[in-house]
């Protein structure tokens, strides 16, 4: 099961920007076990963000598999849970509303046999967004790092490796940005900033019909793990927008 | 010597998105002749586009060497041209000023001998760029094309075929776009639309000082030759920025 809880704070000065904070909040209330088992991962299987909604700050916590539910969903979602305050400051944030959404991976794959693919798909990024390849961040959006990201961390809850390289090939290269909107941002991270990049990508795939559909499967998982590097101290959230047919 | 004639419109119907025409009213204000002879150049030795500032719509024709001043500037600040019609629009279009400002080739020479590099410059892409690659357009600005097509377009003017691979792969090397706001556009034409982007980016020049002049160099003149395809018709204006030391 993959999942997300959305709780709306009455408090706006949570951003991005000391999201990573957000990381200390979630090992407060865990198990010392299960947070020592999290520092252990190489990727985790939870990723956390921040964003604005209408004008309104939400704290969104997702879990990608059953005992990521288990151990983080679960202490949030109890009542008790109300609010918190973060690192160097007294104050403290209330939790307005809170909101569960639960997906069994199987509805993933029922979307993939049943569904037939679009030709585009509109991507927001709505976190700062980056990918590190060979020791330098990627400022720049890149499908190849996109779909990449995506399936190892879909590997995390999937029953098999989902990392490909040939699948990996075929997607980049029947997949292009035909429009985007973007801009390049910096994460602030322990007094060190992070270079990366936020905005709006619609993706042409061009390839079968499957090619879409497993596009698809991969940027709808994202919503839940992210995409990219830090998706566990506030980076790399995708939104997949309005879809054209 | 190069110029550039920058002429108040007292009109906002004229943009971007029609300064195609402009290129009619350039050939209908010339020598027969030499309209011929630009329509045979592969690299044209003017560019021309328009732009808006604070409100005001201005159309801007730049030339860059002397015979292209003479054939089509000096026909523009005469005093007897104070507006012209476009294509399909009966409108009368007024000039409502004329600014012009030239410059010798030796300038920019001079500030490349005397003047030390800076570490950053920012350039804005103030009408849609794209390049022309492998039969497709690019829609993300990228440095090795910047600088081959400047190269290419400064051999107009200069004495020597200013294109050299090595140079442009050193410039290449020692250069990166550190920060963007970058969104992808299209450019109308003849009922056809071409991919294109526009906005800023900043670049880094991590080499040494004279790498770092020449790319000013370059840089500078393509705010009066443009940088990429069709700049005579409206496409890839730049405007170096302010520039950190």
């Amino acid at each position: 099961m993959i999942a997300k809880i959305e709780m709306q704070l009455n408090c706006d000065t949570v951003n991005y920007r000391n999201s990573s904070n957000l990381q200390g909040v979630i090992m407060e209330n865990i198990d010392t076990g299960y947070a020592d088992f999290l520092h252990q991962q190489g990727l985790n299987p939870y990723s956390q963000y921040v964003h604005k909604k209408e004008g309104k700050t939400y704290w969104c916590i997702c879990t990608l598999d059953n005992e990521s539910y288990e151990q983080i969903i679960t202490r949030f979602m109890n009542s008790k849970f109300d609010g918190f305050a973060i690192k160097n400051n007294s104050e403290i944030i209330k939790i307005v509303k809170k909101s569960l959404v639960t997906r069994d991976e199987s509805e993933l794959m029922n979307q993939f046999y049943n569904e037939s693919g679009q030709k585009y798909y509109d991507v927001e990024f709505i976190t700062p967004t980056s990918f590190k390849s060979n020791g330098k961040y990627m400022i720049y959006p890149d499908l190849g790092m996109i779909y990449r990201s995506l399936m190892k961390k879909y590997s995390i809850v999937s029953e098999q490796n989902m990392y490909d390289e040939d699948t990996l090939e075929q997607l980049v290269n029947y997949s292009n940005i035909t429009r985007y909107r973007l801009q390049s941002t910096l994460f602030p991270l322990e007094g060190v900033v992070i270079p990366s990049f936020k905005g709006n990508i619609s993706v042409r795939i061009h390839g079968s019909d499957t090619m879409s559909r497993y596009a698809r499967l991969l940027l709808s998982f994202g919503e839940y793990s992210g995409v990219g590097i830090k998706s566990s101290i506030g980076m790399g959230a995708i939104k997949l927008g309005r879809m054209e047919g």
